[in-house]
């Protein structure tokens, strides 16, 4: 009995190590996403973009690869603070796709005065990837 | 020496067969992505949608959720073999993101006639994850 016990005990802590590694999973990275809103209102790109892998690919118009030509690509496209906006997300979901990757989908939106381009948004979806104990944005797909 | 040996034949033999199963991992998706365009361009719209998880997402204008769901778009904005027109993948990358989870980027074309909404695509990128044995796409955002 005693090691019946043992082995149910060490199985509840498999399962319940599982599950609050799930949700500090998901934890991390809505802390994350907010770090990354909070970065671009506050018109720090370099921020913005620190958790893209370094070879992350964004889709967007066209397939960019590499965090330095995703900031790059920002750059141009958002030169200023009112280009750039406030941005926010919306209907965020957050789930674990497999060890250690996560997948995540929601809505973006740009507030901006009609003469730095009017508001803009779209959906978006990102794979996470666990590298080294930090999560990082392997794949971005905006629209 | 012979236990050395043995040791690095057994290291020799996890790597080597790490990397087969990747190798196969990129050409089962390939077949199964060759095998959903000739789905499509057989009008079989259920043949089309079989790789889509049952708990799939897809992102497109909106977010849709299921495969059922997935189907019943498919059909309202393709009801005729004129609107499905000829179906092509291009420029597809297939990489493994993690333990039997893989991403694929590539751009899709329909060739239709004017009378039946001209030719349209872009770029979509898939989830895919090994479900018992079987790929299956549990995100696609098609842009």
């Amino acid at each position: 009995m005693k090691t019946l016990s043992m082995l149910l005990l060490a199985i509840g802590f498999v399962f319940s190590n599982h599950s609050a590694k799930a949700a500090d999973a998901e934890e991390d990275i809505r802390d994350l996403l907010t770090d990354q809103t909070d970065a671009w209102n506050r018109g720090n790109l370099e921020a913005f973009v620190k958790p893209y892998a370094e070879d992350c690919t964004f889709v967007g118009k066209q397939v960019v690869k590499g965090r330095n030509k995703v900031l790059a690509q920002y750059r141009s496209r958002y030169p200023t603070p009112a280009a750039m906006g406030k941005l926010s997300f919306r209907n965020l979901e957050v789930r674990e796709a497999g060890e250690r990757i996560a997948i995540v989908i929601g809505e973006w939106r740009l507030e901006r005065p009609a003469s730095a381009g009017g508001a803009v948004g779209g959906i978006f979806s990102l794979v996470f990837k666990d590298v080294d104990d930090e999560w990082r944005i392997v794949l971005d797909h905006t629209s």
